[in-house]
């Protein structure tokens, strides 16, 4: 690519600029929580329309990916699950093939009160945009979206199909990008924008979620004695978990992405509940639990030993040895993924393509990281051999209160993502 | 009275005593829980209307009873807390007054399939009836009601006042109680069939309800180290509380009539909810706490310790003491009370002929006790000058699953309660 072409892309995504801010605004204002993400997805499907992609938008069955590696098991229908996918066919076909991902769903906001502004009444304040999902992801669905827009400006488009995904299920299970493969989207690479501070993502690490419910015998509380609580019942319990997880954080047990760092995998008590009469003692209790994995680190041998430490603790307590918990996986069983694995030509190209992107960008170094979540290029890495690049602007307190996104950091991604997408795929007349 | 009257009297409960567990197993099916009461308490109207007793039924209103001694807070509107009282006017009034008192809320059932059978289908077993509320106190609803039948059965009426309180709110805050006294119902003692094995109460404890709030910054769980766990740092403040009631529970600090009981003063974590998302770091967590006092006990001074204790332990915590807890009280503030130091004469007198009452059922001596549970007693005997005789049937996992009332112990309370009635009133002929 001559670097007039390289100028004239980066020109015109500065020309759409202000266009991308509305959009990401417009769309982070629809409140996706998982789901809730349909008029979010409306909104994509329509701006999809308008761009003469060709659109595909369906409700995930659950039968057809539930046999396939990756999955993750969900509580209830998947009725309101709903993926957007755009197609570009390429006339020329001369180019590789790029999937451009990201996710719509968001978390829960939280107590509204902590927010300085609503949480879905975006606002634009000192270059950043605030709203909750702003920085995880919707400012990536705005570069992936903007980047091959960019290109449309200059009379331009990519010399290769690109599939843009808007996918629901990131953040609970990723069956939302499973049900992509499912279906059939395959290319020779993909990009997704997490907002990873402008780095280029190396290795991530697993997730798995896990319930933990306990019930037993409750009673008066004047009888407490003889009645057992079963909120304070959990407490050795997360007490056995957090001994575990500085077991899995050892040194020895660290693969190289992560040697060198001391707290890697994050054990989280996300959830509880228990009781239902202050002046009864609980009967029951159930608290959600996070956990993080190496890559590498085998699913089922991580859920064998958090279910031995849990029964372990169990077993020491006189309440619940009699009334032992039950253990009920709800979400994520995500493996970890390291691109840093990939030593493939495809892997080796697309990591070339987007460092030279990022460099001429920024004048500077690609820096790299490995991170201590997970996010959808699991599945692109693992599944279907097809490496996954993970890359997206500047944000702060995503899942907390105030999430943020630098928009200059997004400005940049978008550009960056412009200029991968030119050269992966090359380029042809519109 | 005479023996021939006793005898009489007896055998009129047991011809009323079939009649007697339809009625308790009527009022039982009703799911009278706190907000839920009224299709329990319309039927307790019908069954008065039906035996010609005047009736008064009204909605509390929380402006009559706030600023009086004794009122508890309350969350949330008091539109569907609805008190009856049954009045009988002596012709004669020859006799002293009587209230015969009974709560009709229950506490929540919990989990369904804790239950052998439905909670609100009551069913009668080996000599026990089980269901939600049968002991805790429909039993002792039922058994006021029907001690006045039999005298009735037999063509006799109290010669003084009596007046047949149903009212809510026994089980959270006894603004029920309160909102009686408020209305004017005074009597010269009152007895309260609350299910304590026949035994009569001579003491009971305060309990206090307060809700600990707790909030902060979450995060990505990726980022765990930097976000504060709202739900564990609900642990070293549930330690702190244990250590307070442990003190409290000390023998230096126990009232004569609880010297020798090792731990009255229970402390129960009887709810806890927090968080949102098992993958977001939780930013709040709430738990409710149950603490009981010694009759003597300040409740301002309890609060004082509770609130001091609360605050130590959260300054002692690198994440509350940035975000320090908020204490919200939201129910009973119940002083303690004690029979046995209630040195009047009319005290003397109903505990008398009570004890003569239960002599000529059972044939041998009234068993007392110091309960660790608090009662409504403590309106009548701290804010009305009225001796309060709580006096019940065997029940058995009140606030539990399987909750059951011993049916002949019912009819024995039922016994003595119409003896009792007809000792401290005297008869007078219909």
């Amino acid at each position: 690519m001559d670097q007039d072409t390289k100028t004239r892309i980066l020109g015109a995504v500065d020309a759409g600029f202000d266009d991308q801010i509305g959009f990401l605004s417009e769309l982070t204002a629809h409140p996706s929580t998982r789901g809730n993400e349909q008029s979010a997805q409306t909104f994509m499907v329509e701006q999809l329309v308008a761009r003469d992609y060709t659109v595909d938008r369906w409700q995930i069955d659950v039968n057809e990916i539930s046999a396939l590696p990756g999955f993750s098991p969900v509580l209830g229908p998947y009725e309101d699950a709903v993926n957007v996918v755009g197609a570009h066919t390429s006339r020329t076909q001369k180019g590789r093939s790029l999937i451009l991902n990201g996710h719509i769903d968001v978390v829960p906001e939280g107590p509204l009160d902590m927010w300085d502004s609503p949480p879905y009444d975006p606002r634009v304040d000192d270059g950043w945009m605030y709203g909750r999902g702003a920085g995880d992801m919707k400012a990536g669905l705005a570069s992936n979206l903007f980047a091959l827009d960019a290109l449309g400006r200059l009379g331009l488009a990519p010399a290769a199909d690109v599939f843009y995904q808007s996918v629901v299920e990131e953040e609970c299970t990723g069956n939302g990008a499973l049900a992509c493969l499912a279906r059939g989207y395959k290319a020779d690479a993909a990009l997704i924008p997490e907002p990873f501070a402008e780095k280029l993502v190396t290795a991530q690490i697993g997730v798995i979620w896990f319930q933990v419910h306990l019930k037993g015998l409750p009673t008066h509380v004047a009888y407490a004695g003889s009645g057992a609580n079963a909120i304070e019942a959990s407490i050795p319990l997360i007490a056995a978990l957090h001994d575990m997880e500085s077991r899995w954080n050892a040194p020895e047990n660290r693969p190289a992405d992560y040697a060198h760092m001391d707290h890697t995998l994050n054990l989280n008590i996300g959830k509880i509940e228990g009781g239902d009469w202050t002046s009864s003692v609980p009967a029951w209790c159930v608290f959600d639990v996070r956990m993080a994995i190496f890559p590498g680190q085998s699913i089922e041998a991580a859920k064998a030993d958090i279910e031995a430490v849990l029964m372990e603790a169990a077993r020491q307590n006189d309440f619940l040895k009699n009334s032992l918990p039950e253990i009920v996986y709800h979400g994520f069983q995500a493996e970890g993924y390291a691109l840093s694995q990939d030593g493939s030509v495809n892997a080796k190209a697309a990591i070339g393509a987007l460092e030279s992107a990022h460099g001429t960008v920024n004048g500077d170094a690609l820096d790299k990281a490995a991170i201590t979540a997970t996010t959808d290029a699991r599945f692109f890495g693992l599944y279907a051999d097809t490496p996954a690049l993970v890359y997206g602007p500047r944000a702060e307190a995503i899942h907390g209160f105030n999430e943020r996104v630098d928009l200059e950091s997004m400005r940049r991604v978008t550009q960056a993502t412009a200029l991968f997408i030119a050269d992966w795929c090359g380029l042809e007349d519109i």
